[in-house]
C-alpha cells in the first residue's frame, strides 16, 4: 500500500499495523521529518518515496525521490498498490486523494480536509475514512435504513475547563495540550477551537449522506460517536482513544483479531454527555450553516488553516482563529464551486485576502 | 395475532401497539384480572380467549371461552394468526410456546422461562424476545461475526442500597419497589433477587448462540446492552425503560416511526457499569455453571418460581428464595433432559420436592 504522511501520527501507526499484518509497503512520503522518514526507509524498504521540499532530496536515502504536490501525483500514477492511506495535514492532501480516486484506488483517508473543501467531488462509498468518530458511526449505521440524527462527540480540547475571558492570551503550548489524543499540531489546535468537530460533522454528511448530525461534548475521548433511529432507540459506539483501531478498520478488511485492548466497562469512569458551548467554541456554531452549504468548507478551512499557522508561528493569538474564519466568510460568501479548480483557487483567494488582513 | 397473558404489563402495551397499527387481535388469555379481560374483549373483540381457571368462566362477557393449559393450546390451533405474542408468566407459558412453534407460527417472546427451561427445543432464529435487553443485543449483534462478548444490564432491583444483613427480613412491599421498570409481582422480585438477569443471560445464550455472556449493573436502566467485538471496539444501546419499544420491535417488521421518545443525551444522567456482587446478589452466581449445563435451567426456574410464591404469600422470607434453588440444585444434580416432556416432569418433582421441605 501507499501512506502518505508516513511521519505523523497517523502515518506511524499505520506502519505498525502494516508490519504486523505483512502488508508490503510500496510508497511513503513525509513533509518535514527527514530523520524519521529515513528510518522508515531502511525498515520498509518502499519502491518510491516523495518529500515536500526538493531542497531536502539530498538528505533522503532513496534512489527514487519525487517532490512536492507534482511527485505525490506522479508518484502515486507510478504506484500499483490499490490502497491509499491519506494522512496529509491540511489542504495539501486534496491533490492525493483525487488522484487516488481518479486511479480507482481505495482510499484510506485521515485527511479530511479533502471531504471538508472538496467532499462533493469524491465517490465517498470507494472511501474508509481514519477517524475515530467516523469509523464509529460506520459500524453504527451500517446499512440501517431508520436513522433520525447522527452525533460524534468532542473532547472539548485542550481549554475545556478554561473560562472564555482566559481564551484571549493562551499560549500555543497551552493550546497543543489536548486531554486525551497525542495528535500533530494542526489537528490538537483545530481540537481546542472545536474546528476539526465542525469538519468532523460536514465530513460525517459527505461520508453517509446524512445532515441531521451533532456533536457533544464527552470528555473521556471513551465514547465515539452515537446514532439515534425513529424508533426512539440510540445505539453507542465506546473505544479506548487509540488510532489504530480506525486505522485497521480502514485498512484490513477482516479486523476479527484484536488491535486494542477493550474497555474495562466496570473501571471505566462514568460517561457524561455535554453540549458545546458556542460561546466558548464559535467555530462551531458554523455548523447548521456548513450542513447547508457544504461548499462554505473550502473558505472555513483555507482562513482555519492559514490562521492556526499563524498562531503557531506565535504571529496571532487564538481567538484570531475564529475571527479570521468569520472574516473570511463575510468577505467571500458562499463560493461557487463548479469544478474542482474552484477550490484550488478558492483556497489560494482566501490565503491571499488573510495575508493582506494580517499586515 | 394471538396475545397470551393480555391483561399484564406486556399484554397491556401489545395491545396498545396493535391498536396503533391497526393489527387485528384474534385471540386473547388472561390469568385472573377477569375486569380488564372483559374490558379488553369488549374493545378488541377477539375471535377466541382463553381463562386460566374454569371457575371464571361465567365471568366472561364472550361465547368461545377456551380453560387451563390445554384449552391455550386447543385456542392457538384453532387460531389462523402466524405471530403469537406469549407474554404469559412463569413456567405456564412453555406450553403455548412449544404449541405456536410447532404450528409455524412467530413467536414472540416475553415469557423468557420458556427459553431458561426448555431453550434446546426451541428453533430460536423464530423467536422474537420481548425483552428490552435481548431486542437491545440483536439490534447490535445484527449479522456481525467478530463478537467477543456481550453484556446485558441489571438495575440492580429493590435492594441495590440495602446492605447484605438487612435483605434477611426485606418485606414483599419493598421487594415490590422497582426502580425503574413497571412490571408484574413475580418478575419485580426476579429483579430484586437478580434471578431475573440469570434467566436473562442464558435466554441470550438460546437466542444468539454465544456463551460469552455477563451483566452488569448500570442503575438508570437506559444502556440495555453492549456488546464487545474482537477488535477492541464496543457498540452500546441506549433507550427509555419503556417496554413499548421491545414489543414494537418484536411485533412490527418495519420500526421506522417512533415508539418512544428518544433519550435527551444532554439531560441524561452519568452513566456507570457496576459489577453485580455475587455476596448480595448468590442467585447470580450461578451464570457460570448455567452456560455450561443450559439443562439446570428447569431446576432453577421451577425452585425459584415456587419459592417466589411462597415469598409473595408471605410464606418464606426474600432469602429463601436462593435457599431454595441451591437446595434443588443439591438435591437434583444436573438434569437428564432427553425429550420436551422430562422438562415438565423435572419440573414437577422440584415442586413437589420443596413442598416437603418447606414442611
Amino acid at each position: 500500500m501507499i501512506i502518505l504522511g508516513s511521519t505523523g501520527s497517523i502515518g506511524v501507526n499505520t506502519l505498525f499495523i502494516a508490519k504486523e499484518n505483512n502488508i508490503a509497503i510500496e510508497a511513503l512520503s513525509c513533509g518535514k521529518n527527514i530523520k524519521l522518514f529515513n528510518e522508515q526507509i531502511a525498515i520498509f524498504k518502499p519502491k518510491f518515496v516523495c518529500i515536500q521540499d526538493e531542497k531536502d532530496k539530498v538528505l533522503i536515502n532513496h534512489g527514487k525521490v519525487f517532490c512536492g504536490q507534482d511527485g505525490l501525483k506522479a508518484m502515486i500514477a507510478e504506484c500499483k498498490s490499490s490502497l491509499v492511506v491519506n494522512a496529509i495535514v491540511g489542504f495539501a492532501g486534496l491533490n492525493s486523494s483525487l488522484m487516488a480516486q481518479k486511479l480507482g484506488k481505495t482510499l484510506a483517508l485521515a485527511n479530511k480536509e479533502s471531504l471538508v473543501v472538496a467532499g462533493k467531488f469524491f465517490d465517498t462509498s470507494k472511501i474508509k475514512a481514519i477517524d475515530s468518530e467516523h469509523a464509529a458511526l460506520k459500524c453504527l449505521i451500517d446499512k440501517r435504513k431508520d436513522i433520525k440524527k447522527l452525533f460524534i462527540t468532542a473532547s472539548g480540547g485542550a481549554f475545556y475547563k478554561y473560562k472564555i475571558k482566559d481564551l484571549k492570551n493562551v499560549s500555543v503550548k497551552e493550546a497543543l495540550k489536548h486531554p486525551n489524543w497525542s495528535m500533530g499540531a494542526k489537528i490538537t489546535i483545530d481540537s481546542a477551537s472545536m474546528c476539526n468537530k465542525l469538519f468532523e460533522v460536514i465530513e460525517a454528511y459527505h461520508l453517509y449522506g446524512i445532515k441531521q448530525i451533532d456533536a457533544l461534548i464527552e470528555r473521556k475521548s471513551l465514547v465515539h460517536a452515537l446514532c439515534e433511529f425513529k424508533d426512539g432507540g440510540i445505539s453507542a459506539y465506546f473505544s479506548h482513544a487509540n488510532m489504530r483501531l480506525s486505522i485497521a478498520q480502514a485498512i484490513l478488511n477482516k479486523h476479527s483479531k484484536s488491535f486494542i485492548e477493550n474497555l474495562d466497562l466496570l473501571t471505566m469512569s462514568s460517561l457524561k454527555f455535554e453540549k458545546i458551548s458556542l460561546k466558548k467554541y464559535p467555530i462551531f456554531s458554523l455548523k447548521d450553516e456548513l450542513l447547508k452549504e457544504p461548499d462554505l468548507g473550502v473558505i472555513i478551512n483555507s482562513a482555519n488553516e492559514y490562521m492556526v499557522y499563524q498562531f503557531l508561528a506565535q504571529k496571532a493569538q487564538f481567538l484570531d482563529i475564529a475571527r479570521g474564519i468569520f472574516k473570511s466568510l463575510d468577505h467571500f460568501g458562499v463560493p461557487k464551486i463548479n469544478q474542482i479548480e474552484d477550490v484550488f483557487e478558492y483556497d489560494k483567494q482566501v490565503r491571499l485576502y488573510l495575508d493582506k488582513e494580517m499586515k
